[in-house]
């Protein structure tokens, strides 16, 4: 096992203005590792509930997702439900049933804490930092964090930023994280606080990596339609994450390549743009890694001069 | 003379978080010519009052900028005056005072007529489309335009746009013009309309090229402080065209070379950039094809892989 994943695996009722799905998988360690996949080995950490279905069980496995540390409790799955604009901008929450994830408490198997990469998706930042302390290994360990946590716990999200490599957020997010409104300072802030590495996330706009040194910057990929942005940004985690994971430590450490890391932001954005175009994980359900190819290739095309 | 600007001439009060300038020279036509005079030889057709100051036609012609098409008449010239919201992105009027610009009929003088580049900054569409009649042999003509345009005189515009070669336009203008919120398809109806290429520009967000086959994305230059962002569209307007002229017409067309029409993108953010850098037309008293080159190359670095 390369990469090991750790966020929700969830249940997801999603309304756009492309229609209403009731139910259907979503989580962030289920885009993460779906994505992820494309590109390296993959094993999951999480917690469902006993209604979880063996069918999504089986799309994971399906993908090669190793999923000995899909823990299975007594209870329901985690379940949000939301409404987008109908520009697909802002998004409203309409349920968030903690259920299972309430409790979660992440225990990685035993083979797991021998993986070279670690993914941290957007759980509580004390959970995250017991995770990283459970792995033996790890080399580059990168994650994810929301508004949330920067507003009610931000003493232990500071903690837990420490020990990252590097940190994926989003433009507003950057913003509230560092008290900066503008990117370029907000991202040398944010590098203080310990992230070698941060990528901000701008959704339709794209995103742009932060080193110290220099930056590079992804324009977002322009679809004729947007189906579902659900997912979008942890696709891009898995993406960037899967890529660099791919290519090993070397590349993926700021300095050593940074065209290597540059690459990753444009898988990364490949596989946000992949999501965006079904509901929830269905593109993954036919997704291969030639369309991927062929897209990445697109954004050189449309960028290059 | 290569290049033909038509636009306004004007004095605008600007209050940004950085400052508050009461009066200071402005106008599409102003920034257009400032920033192509980089690249091209330029000639202005535009109106002032006799309250226009000797030192606002120095800087113009300080850069080799034609001024035998700026007519000077009895009263006072246009007058913009504006306060930006703190991220800069929204801007209300608080002022417009057409003055002399009310009366505005554009005159060319007889040896501009021959120029085979037009640009015609955003003025009322009948009058836009009277400049190109008078031209004799325009090559090229791409212009600008506005939401209050597309909305009260939307039948003038529609015949204007369909002499035109390329249109430049903002998002939200785009979707306006075209009834359609996803850009891609915006693009592709506006051009049925005339215009061969379309540049769709994102402000911060950077600007898009749209031709019937391809399309191009330029992300924005990140500037760690901007100053005042008045002129900034009109400056993009004036490196697109100014670096297609000083490349000749077969790079201006449409996929004649696609890589001039790239870097004419790239040229045109570049100038956005340096214009937010400092008050009003400050930043080019001192700008010099250097710094802009530069710019070009830093651009390459941060969006090539």
């Amino acid at each position: 096992m390369s990469l090991v994943v750790i966020g929700s695996v969830a249940y997801d009722g999603v309304q756009t203005p492309f229609g209403t799905v009731d139910r259907m998988l979503g989580g962030s360690c289920t885009y993460i590792a779906l994505s992820a996949s494309y590109f390296t080995s993959v094993g999951i950490v999480g917690v469902v509930g006993d209604d979880f279905a063996q069918e999504d069980v089986d799309l994971l496995t399906s993908r090669k997702i190793g999923v000995e540390g899909l823990e299975r409790v007594q209870g329901k799955t985690f379940f949000w439900k939301g409404v987008y604009s109908d520009d697909m901008n802002d998004r409203t929450t309409l349920a968030t049933d903690l259920n299972v994830f309430a409790d979660f408490d992440p225990k990685l198997p035993e083979p797991y804490k021998d993986a070279p990469y670690l993914f941290l998706g957007n759980i509580q930042p004390t959970l995250q930092k017991g995770v990283r302390d459970q792995m033996k290994a790890t080399q580059l360990v990168g994650g994810d964090t929301m508004n949330l946590w920067i507003d009610i716990a931000r003493p232990a999200l500071l903690e837990t930023l420490k020990g990252w490599d590097f940190l994926l957020i989003n433009d507003s997010e950057a913003r509230m994280l560092s008290g900066e409104a503008n990117l370029k300072r907000a991202a040398a802030r944010i590098m203080e606080m310990g992230p070698k590495i941060v990528v901000i996330k701008r959704g339709e706009y794209g995103a742009i990596l932060f080193t110290p040194e220099y930056h590079f910057i992804a324009p977002g990929y322009l679809l004729q339609q947007v189906f579902d942005p659900t997912g979008a940004g942890d696709c891009f985690a898995g993406g960037f994450m899967g890529y660099l994971a791919s290519k090993g430590i070397e590349a993926a450490r700021a300095g050593d390549d940074r065209l290597e890391l540059f690459r990753a932001v444009i898988y990364g954005s490949v596989m946000g743009s992949f999501c965006c175009e079904q509901f929830g994980v269905d593109r993954f359900r036919t997704l291969n890694r030639l369309e991927i190819d062929g897209r990445f290739q697109e954004f050189k095309d449309f960028t290059g001069f």
